[in-house]
């Protein structure tokens, strides 16, 4: 079907649809919009594969509007698809409204939130790699980008992956209307700049005249049928096309139009056009690996020594020969966060990202639309790469578990650079999330089974050193628990834990106890959600609590305790102990002992807290 | 000078030391140090221009290790040029050695921190930059990267930076050895890709063996002389050259030499060649800008109504004139972050660097390690794309200043992807940083003249929304200070705010103060450092605490108020007000009712803690 008329009148209704939801609004980027919406009346009305009414149909097609702020497009889009009625559509960005400033998936066709440019792209190449690799179904990926955001690196991490895995049922729009928020691009309308580097990553190219109906529908059918590599589409396109007063004009991004009934009289009044948006086919079942029948998690001998690290991919490549929809990325380090477990074992549904941890995080987050459940690794450091993508994540409803290895100083002689110190504070702060820090092999192995079904942001610290295992293989640990793992009727202070202080702290413990010095001893394993009444308990009956953390002193375990407690009935004095100086190289041991984070320093605050209580206070549990 | 047999010595010189520093320390990157060493030997010998003895010096080159882990081949450098003793030499990654695992500023001779992969050239842009259009200085910034981190979006976004702006005192050296740190990488050898890919940007590029040192040489004097572009050394090396063991082999990433006797003499035993590194001509002075002689900050009319955002663009204007060390970047949002007001008065020292926030942060570090003073804004939640980059900032040592506009909820219709949420918890858990949320006009203005001279990473918060402006122009706001708006001998309850929230707890006071309860209120504009001694104070006083912010409840103001009162002899109870769920779009007013962290919901607060005391108490101030 090639019916140019209708397309350009689609074109215009798409146009004026804009104006209207932006006007109505009182605000929005209705020029940002225009520029693209020739191409998208092709898209919907001849190439997108799409059933409104079944959202969740494996075989429709995916649209991802990377520019986000282009949203009145997409809202347009759905008014015209019948999706929405004329009265939601004029909704846009009003309180308790679907139709955000940015796409969200408050609304059931958005996959995922975009608004922070530069990750609609990497975050389709998600959705396409789950296509061809898990899902193995022919449905395609589309992908709105705008040029401004073709600066942020994050897009050439994912124009490099999407040739790397041959990645041709992913079609990326490129909506080159030379204007960015505040002025002109880098490149403006150089197309061929783009087209030249395009092409030496190994895509195929088409560059077009974005107004041009007939182009559009040429290029398209090009990228559809382009084999073994990606296809972009080079689209020149003019900034509030249709309307003289701020056509290719500079000034007036995102502001809706001043007289906007000029402007669709300017377009030619309202079209009318609405449009059977063809279904996709429903030809075959998505894939699913074959699993063994039950989970076998490993198991470490209580008094052996073993990196959580290390458990945390013993236990991915258990939880992977048990659930097939288990998939698992990571950046190029997959032997130090031993993701490679998964990896020899699991070749199939293992994601190797390389240093892209943008990418990476993006992938994830493509994956989980498609209902696989992504596990992706790297250094806990290096995830503050993907910060504002995880951040985006959260705002995407994304399902996504993220493991960081090597964190804190105990890491040793690799000194700062290599050392998280900020990603509990970081993680704690991102709606949805959920942190966990292990102390033990045995507690890696039950915690990385229950994050598979988690929802959310569900961060996993892991430890670079071997420490010891001191739970049974049989001890089941509950998101939102702790463990007590010293509790006597005398305890005159209460030391908390995670991940490698915990050791530190069983030994402080233990020195203290020689003094005569009773120490509750609680392991929080779940910084959060956390648990209020073990730690209510712990104040309660010891007046006192010693924090001890592989990290800075702000918005991590200490600040988590200290929230508990802020708003209690009654407050304990709260001394937290954390990595203050910078590091340098020196062995964990060391580091531990500079940053006053060891038992010896643990010792110190106890004495220093001077709450000695010589005979215990009965305990009401 | 062409003495080939001379840097072969040198290379294979470079190449033992760096085996007996790793073995001595018994970890550390060999291999990736023996790739690189013959391009080090020729630079050193023959390009680099560099006065050890005056680190300091405006004329030195720049070297900067982007593949941080080769530290081992940086150290035997300065071994051969005489900088460091063998000993010291052989002190690598100990405790208390300058020599850490990855290179830091500990070493007078390291401009910056690196480790974290794909920073070192970004960085390498903005001193090219500062040389370039601050300076005016002919010093050449050289750049050594691996190929893994050629996966970084980063690098892609200096890359093109680099010739966008025509930086041809820039030469990128990369040292394509194949192997990353899990196998292989995803171009191998494959250097015509880099080549097209950089070509298709608009660099000069020449491909090499990268252990002829021949080639090396020439391709060396063939960037030199590239006028109008970066150029691009694009080297094939051996990771592990020189030492069968492990050369081209994978599997020895990360880990010292086996027999290092062995290799040592497979290598040709130890020569012992010194270098006289040439030193710079020292020709000509800096490039100063002209100022006027006095600072004359803007000033805003009490009871009239401003954004936060525009006293800090008039702010950086004012202080931009008076000071010719003030330099200003944004990531194309300068008529939101009103950057625009010192463009416009100062383009010499205005940098666009478009939709790239990670470029953008890595090119303030640049320009600082040339003693400017750099304020770098955007959208505060776009800040969060850059973290990893100011996580190294600090480790940089570097002295850098942030804006983050258009924070929290109260931005309105725009919705959660233009939201900042996490930055108060982000930037407080980085090392060296100081953490302002000014509330009015006047103060911004203060704030923002102090930061000019404050160390480490400064980050201030600014808002979208016009408030009132309650400070008259004259009044002085200390880093690590507070203002107490409201106080009686009678106050029940502190509100602590800052930023949007101080009007908001203003209200709240005026509407508790009807109902006989008298509220004292804190402006927190310092969130880090805090002020320790007015928050004790008000807790005496007051026994109760409500914190509000336009944050998530974790890591922000509250956790900071929260972190005072922990350790101290008493503790009062505290409320934390924040944002707890996800917003959509709505008005400014309505986000923060919605958000409950309105004057209404302070009130319903204090309220709450029921802690009315009909009479004051004496205070002791």
């Amino acid at each position: 079907m090639t019916d140019y008329a209708s397309w350009r009148s689609l074109g215009q209704q798409l146009r004026v649809d804009s104006i209207r939801a932006s006007s109505a609004a009182g605000s929005g980027h209705p020029t940002s919009a225009m520029s693209a919406a020739d191409l998208m009346a092709v898209l919907l009305a001849k190439y997108l594969h799409y059933d409104f009414a079944a959202p969740k149909n494996p075989h429709n097609d995916h649209l991802i509007f990377s520019k986000g702020h282009a949203s009145p497009l997409l809202y347009a889009m759905y008014r015209a698809a019948g999706a929405i009625s004329d009265d939601e559509l004029l909704s846009y960005r009003k309180r308790g409204s679907r139709l955000e400033g940015h796409p969200t998936p408050a609304l059931p066709w958005v996959d995922v939130a975009t608004g922070s440019l530069g990750q609609g792209l990497p975050i389709g190449v998600g959705v396409a790699l789950a296509g061809k690799r898990l899902d193995r179904l022919p449905y395609r990926v589309w992908v709105l980008t705008g040029d401004s955001e073709l600066a942020e690196g994050s897009m050439w991490e994912a124009f490099e992956h999407a040739s790397h895995e041959d990645l041709d049922n992913l079609t990326a729009v490129l909506d080159i209307n030379r204007l960015g928020q505040r002025g002109e691009t880098m490149h403006g309308w150089d197309l061929d700049y783009f087209d030249r580097r395009l092409k030496a990553i190994g895509w195929h190219t088409i560059e077009i005249d974005g107004h041009d109906v007939a182009q559009i529908d040429a290029a398209f059918a090009e990228g559809v049928s382009t084999k073994g590599k990606p296809a972009a589409v080079i689209a020149r396109t003019i900034k509030g096309k249709g309307v003289a007063a701020v056509a290719d004009k500079n000034g007036f991004h995102g502001k809706a139009i001043e007289d906007a009934d000029a402007a669709i009289r300017e377009l030619g009044g309202r079209p009318d056009v609405s449009i059977v948006v063809a279904k996709p086919t429903n030809d075959g079942a998505p894939h699913r690996f074959e699993t063994r029948p039950s989970l076998e998690l490993p198991r470490y001998d209580r008094g052996a020594k073993e990196a959580t690290r290390k458990a945390y991919g013993d236990a991915l490549a258990a939880l992977g020969a048990a659930r097939g929809d288990v998939v698992v990325l990571d950046g190029e380090v997959s032997n130090s966060t031993y993701a490679e477990v998964f990896a020899k074992q699991t070749p199939d549904r293992y994601f190797e990202m390389y240093i892209a941890e943008q990418q990476m995080a993006a992938a994830a987050v493509g994956m989980q639309v498609r209902g696989w459940k992504p596990f992706a690794s790297s250094f806990a450091a290096f995830w503050s790469r993907a910060y504002d993508f995880i951040r985006m994540a959260a705002v995407s409803r994304a399902n996504i578990r993220i493991c960081g290895s090597h964190a804190g100083v105990s890491i040793g002689e690799d000194g700062p650079s290599q050392m998280a110190l900020e990603d509990l504070a970081a993680f704690r702060a991102v709606w949805s999330s959920t942190v966990l820090y292990p102390s033990d092999a045995n507690q890696t192995a039950k915690l990385v089974a229950r994050m598979a079904d988690l929802d959310g942001i569900v961060y996993l610290r892991t430890t670079r050193e071997k420490t010891p295992v001191i739970y049974s293989p049989d001890e089941e640990f509950l998101i939102g628990g702790s463990r007590v793992l010293r509790r006597t009727a005398a305890d005159a202070v209460t030391i908390v834990g995670a991940g490698i202080t915990v050791h530190e702290a069983l030994k402080a413990a233990d020195r203290l106890s020689e003094d005569g010095i009773a120490a509750r001893v609680i392991d929080l394993f779940s910084v959060k959600p956390i648990d209020r009444a073990t730690l209510l308990e712990a104040a309660a009956d010891t007046g006192a609590i010693i924090t001890v953390e592989d990290h800075w002193p702000e918005g991590g375990l200490g600040e988590a305790v200290l929230s508990v407690f802020g708003d209690a009935d009654e407050q304990p004095r709260v001394m937290k102990l954390a990595v203050r100086a910078l590091p340098g190289s020196a062995t964990p041991a060391q580091q531990l002992a500079d940053a006053r984070i060891d038992a010896a320093a643990i010792v110190d605050a106890a004495r220093a807290l001077a709450v000695y209580r010589p005979s215990g206070a009965s305990l009401t549990r």
